[in-house]
């Protein structure tokens, strides 16, 4: 039923792979099999597979394909550090080469047909894959991966040699890493770490670096994926895979492009669902960022916005900087649940305390102030002429002291407490020391999440190297806005996960009753005329004027009479922008003569501007209220968007708009209305009545509904102004302006005449 | 000629002190001493001296008040560290005590009277310093320092006694730091680090000790000036000093609250006259923040925009953290006037160029597009699929060899590049050291910026503990966010600089003929009716429409006559807020019944809701054009403001505006204009012609001219709506609210009967 030309936004390998999933399950593939019901109306996968990549990641046979042991090749360093991670990993590990009888003493295959067991995973330090594939598929390998690079990331040649290396992938059963990948997943993990890890993918191994290197501040890393140009394992599959993992918790992103925007959704659902939290850098914040990203890895970057919204929506923590992406998974991996979402600040200089505070609260951290019993609990071992209502005060000498724990234990009693900060901004070791021990055995007996702060930029100190860095139960940051937007993320995830329903359970999977009617008013590669627009909004129960189309005088006075006085008069055609600008909008229309007289002068100024009109409307006055826009837009990435903004000068002048990817629920529709800069006009400024908020989130939902199961036929829908009457009353969409996608012979609308 | 009334934004001490400089010269005090004719129009100095604190900072002899050795009192610590302190800067240390005969070895004095010799610096190690500061002026010494708390910090007792002490400290003729201050300013210096210097200003101690941290990372520090609770010197007398100090090459500040705006302005203005760089920390973001500052110092912290405002005004660069604060203002400090503004982006990987570059042009950097024959000359070195047209990305092996420094030559080497920043996120030792090196070779040669991050959190590597923080001519980061802070902040401080005009050479310094006009119009402690602010208005040349105040309905229908048709009719009266909603205003009135109407309808509404009327407006219609807010408030800290808006929904939603502080040159009230996040309706949307923008700023600029000479007697002023028409059309002031300041009987607006 639903055709081809739903086609362009399923990524047709993706779908493909899901199709052949449900068909012939892999071993490789694990969770419910994916079949034809788990689409969605739009043709796009409800539901994706978690690939096992358990004999990946800790494979018992490894072959390494052109492993040489002649000093000075790129290959013999390679492969000696291949051999150095089997044997910390237990892989039995199989030399292939051609020519050679050993390598490094180990006796060499001279072709994978060759090799004497069932192997997991084949590395290939070979120039071109592509024949390799073949070899390996034949030899049932599950695992593969890619270093040559000269691929997408060159330029065209190189992406068609992507795409045949992608296809032979598929047919493969194999599933493969890379091209352009590198040796990350076989580093030197730490074994002596214990608690929750950070698994990190990245789409650039110098970009991961710093990730890794945490293991060297004593944070748990189990996995590190270099997914380079992901002609088949992509971001997505492995944070699929890592939220399954017990020992994972949380992933950390690096990410120059996506390579299927429903991929990284569904894989951010499950992340959601399993409460794993994902942090990610994303590059293309900028024109020239997505541009440079871009030509770097050959992907898709989207547009920045959208990545945006779709993160949000799905709870993925997106973060600007490398040291705020390893500070948030840091402290995400670690944390336990927050028993309060209160913020105290400990301090022993009020200065201190102040800046922290001054910071926090400005990023919506919430610092409740402490009870006046707990206050003067605090007084008993803290003069009496400092503060410590939140912050906390010390003024120095107690923390000295016997009393530096009391005070710790203390504000970590509070129940509205669930965060403990701690900015030791200054070391003056018989102060500090003392404090960071403290502070540390305080964090080993409490759930509670306790967070330091270690101010000096010298970083050679005992207290933070041994003391801090030496417990796994204290969050120890470097600067209060890498702590703030860590704590942050760890408060917003928290919240989000105990209320997340998955968009993708409640997403339609057969048409609506409207589709068939909106589909008949399409017109492939045509813009509508207004009146069209408005019967296809109407086809999906949304509310527009009464209002006729007319093409004479006599019949535009016949129409007024039944729409009703007043009326508003509008010339009516496909292509016209701008009506109002042009004069060809009338309003408050009060009698038949001049609604005659409305008439002749809107055909003559058509005439004279060169508009073609398919006639003219005759609508229904309606009331002042809100006037707000709503629209469908195509985005590269992730097909069709919904925007919501306020109308006027706000949405010319501003952009003011929010955006969502479908699907998702109503509870993100009215999230997008708090994003408005101008959201106060909604409730009501200067004694204008509050807005009716429930028929906009309506209309949201039933335009997005419209996206979805018009998909690529609908290009571009704008709704502008929707006027949202007071509460109660309803929203109706005044004008509207839709461009049908180019038809099944691929007619683009942008080649149509102007 | 300008009375009493123009107390109150002048802080009485300090206009005390400018006065008594001017009257008595004093050794302490150097340059241009100060006058009557230093004033402005509004009482204000237009000069502060510079504090001559050479003997401060370098003492000859130095006086220990409560010198102690007894082990295990407080005072035994800090004696022993004046004692080093003074042997290092060569002062001779006499310690003063009623009843010791010797401190540590060295003869005690009994009392400030017996001492040897002239004191340059007396440290005060009293719990009271009030009786000592009596003594100290009688013997004529020039700098004391306060160590003891218990003042404007602890409330109101507090500051009684803060206050006393400020009065004999003004009588003494000597300075004083403190009280509430500490050992900072006594801090071992290292002398073995070159270049230019970072002078820190900090009003906590702990806050201070990650910027003095430097020192350890290489960078130097020449001052430390902890100023505590600034009974006397203040932070902007130790900006005003440090700017004049050829060793200084920046100053870094710490500030929780401003004891003085006027005196801050002018030590900023004087930094900026100089080139002189200031760096600054200011808390109060929030109210959290600035309630938490304000009751650890005793300080107003004023409204953050307008410190905000205050401080882009006379170039000095606000930062939100002290990791900020200590890599913007090392930066700052040893940085050459930059050869261009381009940014070049060097890295071994194309994913760390694209992340950088990202995150660089989004803060407005520009990174040039090196050209053709650059971008071929490093493609003798760098392969020909990698990008270098900036970000230059060199895949790595190059830098390895001998091939690195020439790549960066290269890049140093183009005219459009003035700044080089090469983001080192992993370490890898054989790249990563050579890289370092031949950075720091480069940036030993060149007159250009080189910056490098490195990225790796451990820090201990040697290319970055000892090569590149080795190197005074390589500014070293850790992440790539403070990286661009610093680089932004020298390169607009670079262009502040060179077309800085002090605004306080401008001001003015006597009344206009205006203000003779506007004062009689003014009614202290009264709101002004719309047809008396317009007045106002119009004595500063300010246009308003034609109009009649009129109290009857023929008297409208003659004054409509007068003014022409179609006229706006509206309710005037001294307390008439929201006017439209109360339907008091009548538009487009054409007729002389309408008229008549008219003012019967307004007369009629008025005596329903109660509101006092002194007539009926009858005005001119003045054609559509952009409605604009401008107005004046009073802040706390820097008196009167200048604020303009975007009208209608974008003012009353959105609050759309910017301000500025008095004196400000009209290039500031051009600047206003582009922070707008409306602005794109001046320059005209959707067909519109752009708005007169030269009037607009003409408006603000006397609007600031009234509030400057007016002062508090305008305690208020709001044009709204200012219409500002199409180019060379001139605005039109079509209503404005002026609320009168309290009268001399001290009498306070809000006080009035409302």
């Amino acid at each position: 039923m639903l055709g081809s030309t739903h086609g362009t936004f399923t990524t047709d390998s993706r779908r493909a792979r899901v199709l052949a999933c449900g068909e012939q399950p892999s071993p490789v593939v694990h969770g419910r099999p994916a079949d034809v019901d788990d689409l969605d109306v739009s043709g796009r996968p409800l539901y994706a597979g978690v690939p096992d990549l358990d004999r990946f990641f800790r494979p018992e046979s490894l072959a390494v394909i052109g492993a040489s042991d002649t000093e000075g090749r790129p290959n013999t360093g390679i492969t000696r550090q291949l051999l150095a991670w089997a044997e910390r990993v237990g892989a039995r590990l199989h030399p292939v080469h051609p020519t050679r009888e050993a390598v490094f003493g180990i006796p060499c295959f001279p072709s994978v047909a060759d090799l004497p067991e069932q192997i997991d995973l084949a590395v290939l330090l070979v120039a071109d894959p592509l024949p390799v594939v073949e070899e390996l598929a034949e030899a049932k390998v599950r695992f593969a991966v890619a270093f040559a690079s000269g691929f997408a990331e060159t330029g065209e040649a190189g992406a068609e040699a992507q795409a045949r290396l992608s296809d032979a992938v598929r047919r493969s059963g194999l599933r493969l890493l890379g091209p352009n990948t590198n040796l990350n997943a076989f580093e030197n993990f730490r074994e002596d770490l214990d608690g929750p890890a950070i698994a990190l993918i990245t789409q650039s191994g110098h970009q991961g670096r710093p990730v890794f290197a945490l293991q060297e501040l004593g944070i748990r890393l189990s996995h590190w994926a270099p997914t380079g140009n992901e002609a088949d394992l992509e971001t997505a599959d492995f944070i699929s895979y890592f939220s399954e993992r017990p020992e994972v918790g949380a992933i950390a992103c690096y990410v120059e492009g996506l390579k299927d925007g429903r991929a990284f959704l569904l894989a951010a659902d499950r992340a959601a669902r399993r409460g794993v939290p994902v942090v990610a850098v994303k590059v293309g914040r900028t024109e020239t960022g997505a541009r440079t990203a871009a030509s770097h890895t050959g992907k898709l970057t989207g547009a920045d916005r959208v990545v945006d919204a779709a993160m949000r929506q799905f709870g993925v923590i997106r973060v600007d900087g490398l040291d705020q992406l390893q500070d948030t998974s840091a402290l995400l991996a670690r944390a336990r649940r927050p028993l309060a979402d209160g913020v105290a600040v400990y301090s022993i200089s009020g200065g201190t305390g102040a800046h922290f505070a001054d910071l926090a609260t400005e990023a919506g951290l919430n610092l409740p102030q402490l009870s006046a019993g707990r206050q003067a609990e605090l007084h008993q071992w803290i003069p009496d002429y400092l503060n410590v209502a939140n912050p906390v005060d010390t003024g120095g000498h107690p923390v000295g002291d016997w009393r530096g724990r009391k005070i710790i234990d203390a504000i970590l009693a509070d129940p509205a407490v669930g965060v403990l900060v701690c900015p030791i901004t200054g070391p003056f070791p018989p102060m500090s020391d003392k404090l960071a021990q403290d502070l540390v055995d305080a964090a080993e007996q409490t759930d509670k999440l306790v967070c330091v702060i270690w101010g000096s930029p010298v970083g050679t100190e005992s207290a933070y190297r041994e003391t801090l860095l030496g417990s796994s139960r204290v969050a120890t940051f470097r600067t209060f806005a890498n702590c703030v937007t860590a704590v942050r993320a760890h408060l917003d995830h928290a919240r989000f996960t105990a209320s997340y329903r998955s968009p993708f359970d409640e997403a339609p999977r057969t048409p609506s009753p409207s589709f068939r009617k909106a589909r008949a008013l399409m017109r492939p590669g045509e813009t509508l005329s207004e009146h069209a627009a408005k019967l296809l909004l109407r086809a999906y129960g949304i509310r527009v004027p009464r209002e006729q189309l007319v093409t004479s005088a006599a019949a535009a006075v016949r129409a007024a009479g039944l729409v009703g006085y007043p009326v508003v008069m509008k010339a009516s055609g496909g292509q016209i922008a701008h009506k109002t600008e042009l004069g060809l909008v009338k309003i408050g229309l009060t009698s038949a003569s001049q609604v005659r007289d409305a008439y002749r002068e809107l055909t003559d100024i058509a005439r004279y501007e060169g508009v073609d009109l398919d006639g003219v409307l005759v609508c229904q006055m309606v009331e002042r209220g809100v006037e707000m826009v709503v629209g469908v837009t195509h985005d590269d990435l992730f097909g069709p968007t919904v925007t919501v903004g306020l109308g006027g000068v706000l949405v010319e002048v501003l952009q003011d708009t929010a955006v969502r990817v479908p699907p998702f629920g109503e509870e993100q529709a009215r999230d997008m209305l708090t994003e408005l800069r101008g959201r106060a006009l909604l409730d009501g400024v200067r004694g204008r009545p509050p807005a009716d908020l429930d028929a906009l989130v309506e209309v949201v939902m039933r335009v997005q509904r419209m996206a979805l199961e018009l998909g690529d036929e609908l290009a571009e829908l704008d709704i502008n102004p929707l006027m949202v009457l007071p509460r109660g009353q309803g929203a109706v969409a005044l004008d509207a302006l839709a461009v049908c996608g180019p038809g099944p012979d691929g007619q683009d609308v942008n080649q149509q005449p102007l």
